[in-house]
């Protein structure tokens, strides 16, 4: 397996080097390449993404990145540089985000086993794609727009693969969260989509939310969902809503899909960079470990995926809820436990 | 005071009678017209806010509304061309929409007092202009698009307002939520726009939040808000998350206001129709009465504005928490209280 890594600033490293220690407990095939991108290098450099490196990056099978981001950094630089280019550029247009609630996990809001939902969330359109502009910039009749780009291909694609996760699963249940009755030329599509893609499968019942609706249903009874098929802003949203009933960013994982296989995917936890705990070796390296399972089940690596799953769900049920983490210790159970 | 009454749909016309009774204890010069537009009659007439009705909404001090809405209509119907329709053509630029944890009321998330926040949503712009489009209608070349407009006057006035009330509360502290890291354009509006206006207002403090983000932390630690100031669309998503780590829907009050004061102010439950319990007298009429509450204050009749917010705080805190609620007994045991 030719992995290439970003770890990235801040906490980056130090969870980059716990994944890569337990994905090397199951796949000892495993060759890495570094690539020195994010903040440090461009404040060094100048340089976000490279043309050369990202040509190299192709030639990987998949790509584990750390965290990108510095407060020293306005924002948007790295965001629409460095991780949203690697999104666009390699077509990942499936961001796949589980947020399950794992035994040992405390949440005020549901019992272990209650939630166990796939966020599948467009990767590639929508409101991301940075198209807009700023008119009469610095004067009192300033207009700045931003479009939504929604298209027939774009939604197709992603929609047809939240069902067919969803066709795989005991529940087989999707949910469309979208905002149709207030974009209703997006909403239109992507309720359209929905509904003719949704004819291949008919073993699958399907629900529409208002993304606000959601949002509440998210927490009031999180344990309703199953698949759940959005698009990018929506997703950005509702992900971190489910992340935080499920135990917080420190377990969110996902994974940047390019389905094709075309490009590499790229895998990451959904947490940022954290400056504050950098160096302090008390970052939760879970996140990251989970989103080595991801890879792993992505390249077919099946076997290899569910041991780092089983590690995690072990190791979550017997930890001390209020014990303080350490970045290296949590890595070393993880690995003994998934490559033992 | 003269009061359009727009009863609307589902359990709109339950939830409003209880309104009214309350605000008649408080205000007995009260003088109310009701007006007829909804679901119903869209679909008695085709019609959903004829310019006639329009025009006399606009000879009143204020309008309350109960809910619009049935799942025999298309999506976006009635909100366009009706709920959304009112806001703009009454340049209802601020939705005004407290999410508060009150003594009595259940919260796996903080302790009563703990939650007091005052979201300041921008209510004529953004992604809710209805600007956009479809192109190559079903077939695979289909695009859909959506236009976020933003201007320097839509975004000041809100942002002033949003400053103004953080100045007048004890924490004077300021949260402004935007995704500016990748909506670029907008966020860099609106962040320079709180910038330049906050030098106006330097004894309030102001801090910035990714709506992903702030989503999480609304869950895990809502507690940090106090006035927040955001966007049209990521306004509609946070108050709902707002509104469920509070109480739930049955008590999140808004109010749409024209700060101007050249249009009537709109004042509503944030819940829907809720037509499955539609015609019971089951439905929670507190978040109409606190709708009511924000009416008077509005028109600054602050003492009995007080006297319904009081009659609401003291009843949640006796009422069982386990008990049914009977629409018609809240809005007596309000207006008893209000009043008495
Ligand atoms: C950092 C940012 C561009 C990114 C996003 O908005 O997608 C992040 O929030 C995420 O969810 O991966
Ligand atoms: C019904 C809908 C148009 C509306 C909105 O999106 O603003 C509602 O969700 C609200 O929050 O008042």
């Amino acid at each position: 397996m030719r992995l290439a890594v970003i770890a990235g600033d801040g906490i980056g490293p130090e969870v980059v080097a716990e994944g890569l220690k337990v994905l090397r407990s199951v796949a000892p095939d495993l060759e890495t390449t570094d690539y020195d991108l994010g903040a440090t290098r461009w404040q060094r450099t100048g340089e976000l993404l490279p043309d050369t490196v990202l040509d190299e990056l192709r030639g990987h099978d998949a790509i584990l990145l750390g965290a990108i981001g510095d407060p020293g950094v306005p924002p948007g630089i790295l965001e629409r540089g460095l991780l949203l280019r690697l999104r666009f550029e390699l077509d990942h247009h499936v961001n796949l985000r589980p947020a399950k609630l794992y035994d040992g996990v405390r949440s005020p809001l549901a019992e272990p086993g209650e939630i166990d939902m796939l966020c599948v969330r467009e990767g590639t359109e929508g409101p991301y794609v940075g198209n807009g502009g700023v008119l009469r910039r610095d004067t009192p009749h300033e207009v700045a727009t931003e479009v939504s780009l929604n298209t027939a291909f774009g939604v197709e694609r992603v929609v047809r693969y939240a069902f067919e996760r969803a066709t795989a699963r005991p529940r087989r249940h999707l949910t469309l969260i979208h905002k149709t009755n207030v974009l209703t030329h997006a909403g239109s599509l992507w309720s359209r989509t929905v509904e003719e893609v949704g004819a291949e499968f008919p073993e699958v019942t399907v629900t529409y939310q208002h993304v606000d609706a959601a949002s509440m249903f998210f927490i009031t009874d999180p344990g309703r969902y199953d698949v759940i098929v959005t698009d990018n802003l929506f997703g950005d949203i509702v992900t971190d809503v489910a992340a935080a009933v499920t135990g917080g960013i420190g377990l969110a994982a996902s994974g940047n899909l390019d389905v094709s296989g075309t490009n590499p995917s790229m895998f990451e936890p959904v947490h940022g960079s954290a400056p504050d705990i950098a160096g302090q070796g008390v970052a939760d390296p879970t996140a990251t470990v989970l989103s080595v399972a991801l890879l792993l089940d992505h390249l077919g690596r099946t076997d290899q995926a569910r041991k780092v799953g089983a590690a995690v769900a072990f190791d979550l049920s017997t930890r001390d809820p209020r014990g303080r983490v350490r970045t290296t210790e949590v890595g070393d159970r993880l690995a003994a436990l998934a490559g033992g």
